[in-house]
């Protein structure tokens, strides 16, 4: 019976896709790839690339990445509305999304306006900030420590909160934030146990490890990620 | 030049491997295995073993599960060694590790005995919990909420106020702590908004979708998690 699959592509090195991943991807009839600019180009399209079957259709479509809530929603209800169509007339439909599906990624919505219509299957990504740590052998979280994960989109005092109470934590969407970020890490004491790094897995990257002294432009990438852990090196 | 390479074999699936991972096994001189019981099964090896060379040396040793702490020291230092020896003796090594290396895995105890004598690569894995929300389509987080992932090892006082706090959160190590979180889930108006998986994405794997009326056995198996999300559906 045809499908639904939702992909992950991992953080952007193509072989960090998954066996899995590879072998869907070259059964699909049918493959939706978001663009974050209308008629741009799609990152997870371009990871997942060398995979892909020469029959493939490929329907690329443009999800605002702005706040207008009614216009995303309107995006969301047309793309899975297009997706059922597909799927109801035999076709293997695939959607390829950056990272991991589950976090923090748009795929979600379109999931959940099409799962109750056709049957959908999900294939788990490498998560960027995953994909940071080992690049840099930087240990995430060990033993009885719990790991968070935080936006920094997030309310600052929340923020603050997380950064007084876990040694183990991940900064994610600093862009914009960086000097906040930075503040921050400082007043709690985290500032030497960091690191930060842009574009990891993709052309242009740029590791941070002495974010004390080193100066960190304003404008750093969108990819940008902070890791912290306080206890390691302690055993 | 010869390396050491740290690898995720992701939860359990072969076909959860990463390329990257496949296309390294596949070079490797010597792989060490880690066997939780003396003569036992490695779970790791297991996952990758269709991958391997055929004149691949495997090296399988024993790393104990007990809280000794002397003991567990010891083997460390020592497979470390051996490991440093063979790089150094020209041989590509290879050490396999559930999940995600940089995540409560005891590969890093490897890895920082022996990063400052050879070249260490580490490749990351799907972890457990990325795995079951991906299977079962329960987004883990998304937007500007956080994401907390904490050890039921931890202190009761410290779960009680991660439960408290956030909406969002992976509770790994439930094995023998089962009633004590269905009741703190109970408690804190999140058990309608959780599910529990054991052995995901192995055989004999469990899904309990409802955590308030079913009966979850005390012996639930030592792969046991538990996904939260309280902010789920209401988009």
């Amino acid at each position: 019976m045809a499908k639904f699959y939702g992909i992950g592509t991992g953080p952007g090195d193509s072989s960090l896709v998954t066996v899995k991943a590879v072998n869907t991807l070259k059964n699909l009839d049918i493959l939706y790839t978001p663009e974050s600019k209308k008629g741009g180009e799609s990152l997870a399209l371009s990871i997942v690339d060398e995979y892909l079957p020469e029959s493939l259709e490929i329907k690329s479509r443009h999800f605002p990445m702005n706040f207008n809530g009614t216009e995303k929603i309107q995006v969301w209800n047309s793309i899975s509305g297009e997706i059922v169509e597909d799927v109801k007339k035999g076709k293997n439909v695939g959607f390829v999304t950056l990272g991991d599906p589950m976090i923090y990624s748009t795929y979600v919505y379109v999931m959940e306006r099409l799962m109750d219509d056709i049957e959908v299957e999900t294939i788990p990504g490498i998560s960027s900030f995953s994909n940071i740590a080992s690049n840099q052998n930087f240990p995430l979280v060990m033993d009885t420590d719990p790991l968070i994960v935080i936006p920094c989109t997030m309310e600052e005092d929340k923020i603050d909160e997380a950064l007084e109470k876990y040694d183990c934590l991940v900064l994610m969407k600093v862009y914009k934030k960086i000097n906040m970020v930075i503040d921050k890490l400082k007043k709690h004491d985290l500032i030497d146990h960091a690191i930060l790094v842009s574009n990891s897995s993709q052309d242009k990257e740029e590791v941070f490890t002495n974010l004390r002294d080193e100066h960190i432009d304003e404008k750093i990438s969108y990819f940008s990620t902070i890791l912290v852990n306080k206890n390691r090196n302690k055993r």
